[in-house]
């Protein structure tokens, strides 16, 4: 049974809360603004679609309370103002405010409070089956390329707990696994944030997947001693040439998967691919903090104090590197041409 | 001032505790032969040259209380009792009994017990004196490839604390810091054991080298942006033709080098080049456990429970990949055939 990362219910919104995996899977009911923001502050959920999906509940429950509490004229300010408050939670989740505007459109449309109710239901449930429809249609173009006896390497995590159902890079190896195929999945722990080994391999154990979990340094010695047919990877942005970005590594392996001759797929919704960016130069890079790479984690510090860090949290992957780009509205191939 | 990870005293045999790295310098001054072997099974002492150097030193210092404590006619059989307790603490580390036996037969050879105390010490201090002059030729040839203003990306740990004074893979790091140049040098972290961090940057950083740590999946983001003009690595065992057994992770750092036209480097006494295997292929592998992925370092298991662990502790590079082998003797470039 798959997951349930994110559910609305009548007492309040469940999560499943992502700080306390891979060891403890803990469901938590959240009913206040002040709950709620915190859980995407603090990370409990993540995953773009996922916050935008969790946003839209929140806000349709919170609105609830201040229709039967407050009052009549109160209530479109008031709900406003609570999306305000939510959509602040972190200011670089495009999605968060993305899908609070579009419930908060969608509750002004409907004219009166009760009307208005109805409408934030309406469109929080239609953001979360959306993105379950374009996950299921992700996964669908992508289930060939996971092979009958085959191995599949992951880099990060693009499952259904930072989205929904299926995910997007990992959604073919679910389906897959559904429809009785024998494959094996070799997760890359994902330096420095191990979201390889919290998330993915936490996700792909649970659906009953034959999941092995290496540092992201042995993907050559996995490749080169034949346990890889295909690697997968979600994505960040893609530019119009097919340049792609995603978490820092991605391009490692890739370049690596080229070398032996393997071939290397990208998933993700084609509102990923922008336009507007000719090539992956164009695309800025974030750069964090040492403490990332020497201290989470760790009983103790990993490395002498003093030095430098360069901790880069993505990579752009060379269009010429990519073998595919799968989408919702199927697979393309190079030459990538958006 | 370079660091004395082992030094002969009157009183005792004193270490750098490696254990304590990177947020504790400790240096320990050990007297029986406990202490000694209990040095290395912790891996107090620890790489190869440096656990033969100190095997030398340690069976000379407990030779000279066996010469005042005990009875003439006591002497070498207690002294080969001293050598085979010493000997058994790392079954696998062949330098450790290499060295013991050769200060051993010194000893026999001189005949009486001052002259084999005499013996002792000379053997003991020789082993180490020919440790240096082998790091530092190694070091001289490789110099050309510390280049002004560039950038050296190191994988692993190949420096002064696992042998004496420069070190192979570091030597020619250390030397042109000596002689001047500027440039900077960025370590591969190497997961799982961390030895990137712990130990090489701990070194660099300590002898004013400017020291970038980096996590294994961040090489080829550093590799396009510039900043790395060679690669440097140490190694365990290279084939006749050429195909070297380094560190996990060493052939992924050197086939993305190669993507991106940088050149990659080996650093080995020629003793390492081992002509009875024909190629990398009958490199047997050593796979360790999974627990030194999930849970060694970290305050909480990063996997969940249930999951499958690759973890190889090593990896064969094909010889396409590496730019030149540097040893003792010289600078060998392909085709390797020795």
């Amino acid at each position: 049974m798959m997951l349930k990362n994110i559910e609305l219910k009548e007492t309040g919104v469940v999560i499943l809360d992502q700080t306390q995996l891979p060891n403890r899977e803990v469901y938590k009911e959240l009913q206040t603004a002040d709950e709620m923001r915190f859980a995407i502050t603090e990370l409990q959920v993540r995953g773009a679609p996922a916050i935008g999906i969790f946003a839209g509940y929140a806000l349709y429950f919170l609105a609830k309370g201040l229709a039967k509490n407050g009052a009549a004229e109160d209530f479109f300010p008031e709900l406003e103002k609570t999306a305000d408050f939510l959509g602040s939670a972190r200011p670089t989740a495009v999605n968060l405010r993305w899908a609070l505007s579009r419930c908060i459109a969608s509750a002004k449309k409907a004219g009166s409070r009760d009307m208005a109710l109805l409408a934030l239901e309406h469109e929080s449930r239609l953001i979360h089956e959306e993105d379950k429809a374009m996950c299921r249609a992700i996964s669908r173009h992508g289930l060939p390329f996971v092979t009958e006896g085959g191995g599949i390497l992951t880099h990060c995590n693009a499952g259904p707990i930072a989205t929904s159902e299926y995910g997007t890079g990992l959604g073919s190896i679910f389906l897959a696994k559904e429809e009785g195929i024998n494959f094996r999945v070799y997760c890359d722990e994902t330096r420095p944030l191990l979201q390889g080994a919290r998330l993915t391999a936490f996700e792909l154990h649970r659906a009953g997947i034959d999941t092995t979990l290496i540092c992201d340094n042995m993907a050559s010695y996995a490749m080169k001693s034949g346990l890889i047919s295909a690697v997968f990877a979600g994505c960040d942005r893609v530019a119009a040439n097919g340049d792609t970005a995603n978490k820092i590594g991605t391009s490692g392996a890739a370049i690596i998967a080229k070398h032996y001759g393997i071939p290397f797929y990208v998933f993700c919704p084609s509102s990923t691919i922008d336009k507007s960016i000719s090539s992956g130069k164009e695309i800025v890079i974030e750069q964090r903090g040492g403490e990332e790479i020497a201290e989470k984690f760790f009983k103790e510090r990993i490395a002498p104090a003093g030095i430098k860090f360069l901790n880069p949290a993505f990579d752009v992957t060379d269009n010429s590197l990519i073998t595919a780009i799968v989408t919702e509205k199927g697979v393309v191939r190079p030459p990538y041409a958006f």
